[in-house]
């Protein structure tokens, strides 16, 4: 069990321009999710403690930070509450997500599930929603409660569609553009909703934000599925080829499956189905012959370059160069991990 | 899969009386929750469909219909949307309560954890729970939002301390008390707190709501453990001691471990810890000879004769009625397990 004391885990340092920038806020969000553990019953406590203690880079609080981005020195405090709104529901759904998993291990820790069993850790997520939800609920107005709830329903009904395909090479490319807009770019876009909403922007400057962060969450998501082939299992801490293994179908095997044999496309669809043992290194050394990294990287830079754009109608507003140099960042990844490839 | 036009499962035939006066709301009710499966993705719609249909008796709305009450026809319409978010919060938590158990059958139909698996079903039961939150925040202000978020929490919370002490044997009367407080009470609580301040009743009158929801809740969880061993499987359609075999502490074992000679006590606790086999059959036969259902009955009565005092603060307004029939419906199935037992 940890103490109160433990720190979040530190931010990846390809961030760390832009959090630096954002420790203040970052560290009254930290102190904010402490203070939430007096809520919570005390035979929970000190569950729902490990899963902020596990939290990781809070990348969705950093948006609701940037795009609610002012220049003066006076924060709006409600960022702040947003900010810990949309961390617990991402927490909740990665509690979730390591039950479904059956994950040991999560950014070195023991996970909840395997901490206090699967059953105990369902119940569990679930109270660090409802506990996001009745923060939302101390907006002035049900908006908050609204656009979170609503957003929550759809990244569930993204993971639910992911999961019912698992195995499955009927899934159409359409299929899992739609799963990763719900089941990541979602909560992406909500987060950059509420920055901006908190910040009193007006319609058109929200719309651009929620359009931003959509295009960010995309491609956020298809450069993860790239990283779980192309990816330094060292730096991520985590084993490469699980999509392969857990036969799930991602842009990497889409474009693969296209540029193989009809023979070797059969054997493939195989092994995601399950039918056959996952081949791993021969599934990576093929990718990297058949030029896959270059063209699923393509659409990351596609939707990074979309983000940007979505932000032209800014003019320039104080949050703008911040949103970029996000982009930024996720661009600068891809190139370390097309170096690598 | 169900159709749209297959009904919810009837009212228990005890509650008959009260819930035919209420068959226009629930028709509404009904209509109303089936609306809702338009918003739900078109990939989950049918398992959320299949959630309502396995919908039982609905006691949870009837509290909200009944708690607000008035003698006009006219309904306020709010009513119904409060009694679906209390449903659906119900539903949410009886999607995760049958992966937890590994049932397969609730109320005659395979599980929706058993139709599409465990994983699709923690994600459902959240889409159901995250929709619930979204119809709060459809009220005008954030007061249902906050309420029913704070309940599902106790709730979860509830559940999460009965299951981390399965097969525990420390547990103490006061653990018990506590957990059922939270895991059923606190949701027939909010639903007499819901029906009462949207009819608009005064602070006070919303209290005695709560109070009367509270030891309803009560009297019903602790009813529920006493049938688990002196009720009919053929009616409740479904198998008798299913606490004893999960190691789950209810009323009935405590009284009969207190009553035992400390031999067998030592056997029995063996039984709940897992270590020794369940021998349902003598222990129900020593809950007989020692006298242990009088002794249960003896709370649940005193929880009714609680809720029931609750509303003589209320002067006879027009839900009373309806309310002390509710808890002497429930006093009379009580009488009618003493029979048998």
């Amino acid at each position: 069990m940890s103490s109160a004391a433990t720190p979040a885990a530190p931010p990846s340092s390809a961030l760390a321009g832009v959090f630096s920038r954002l420790a203040p806020q970052m560290d009254e969000l930290d102190l904010f999710l402490r203070a939430q553990l007096a809520i919570f019953e005390p035979e929970i406590r000190s569950h729902a403690e490990a899963c902020i203690d596990a939290s990781g880079k809070r990348i969705r609080p950093a948006l609701v930070f940037l795009t609610g981005w002012n220049d003066s020195p006076a924060r709006p405090p409600e960022l702040v509450r947003a900010a810990a709104v949309v961390e617990l529901v991402h927490l909740a759904t990665l509690v979730h997500d390591d039950i479904m998993d059956s994950a040991e291990v999560r950014r070195g820790r023991r996970t909840v599930s395997r901490e206090i069993g699967p059953t105990a850790a369902v119940l569990l997520g679930d109270c660090l929603f409802a506990h996001a939800l009745n923060l939302a609920a101390q907006f002035p107005t049900t908006e908050v409660c609204s656009a979170v709830s609503e957003s929550a329903r759809r990244v569930c009904a993204g993971e639910i569609m992911q999961t019912l395909r698992r195995g499955s090479t009927e899934i159409t490319r359409e299929d899992y553009w739609r799963i990763i807009e719900l089941k990541t770019a979602e909560l992406f876009r909500v987060s950059c909703y509420l920055g901006a909403r908190l910040a009193g922007m007006p319609p058109g400057y929200t719309e651009a934000a929620c359009r931003f962060g959509r295009h960010l969450g995309i491609a956020y998501q298809i450069y993860d599925d790239l990283a779980d082939y192309f990816g330094d299992e060292e730096r991520m801490g985590k084993t490469l080829g699980t999509d392969l293994a857990s036969g799930k179908m991602t842009l990497p095997l889409f474009v693969l499956l296209e540029r193989l044999p009809p023979s070797e496309r059969d054997a493939l669809m195989g092994e995601i189905s399950g039918r056959l043992a996952p081949r791993l290194d021969l599934r990576m050394r093929q990718m990297g012959e058949m030029d896959v990294f270059p063209t699923v990287a393509e659409s990351v830079e596609r939707e990074l370059a979309a983000a940007k754009s979505s932000l032209r109608s800014w003019n320039g507003a104080a949050p703008t160069r911040h949103l970029l140099e996000v982009a930024d960042v996720l661009g600068s990844q891809l190139g370390a991990l097309c170096e690598k490839s």
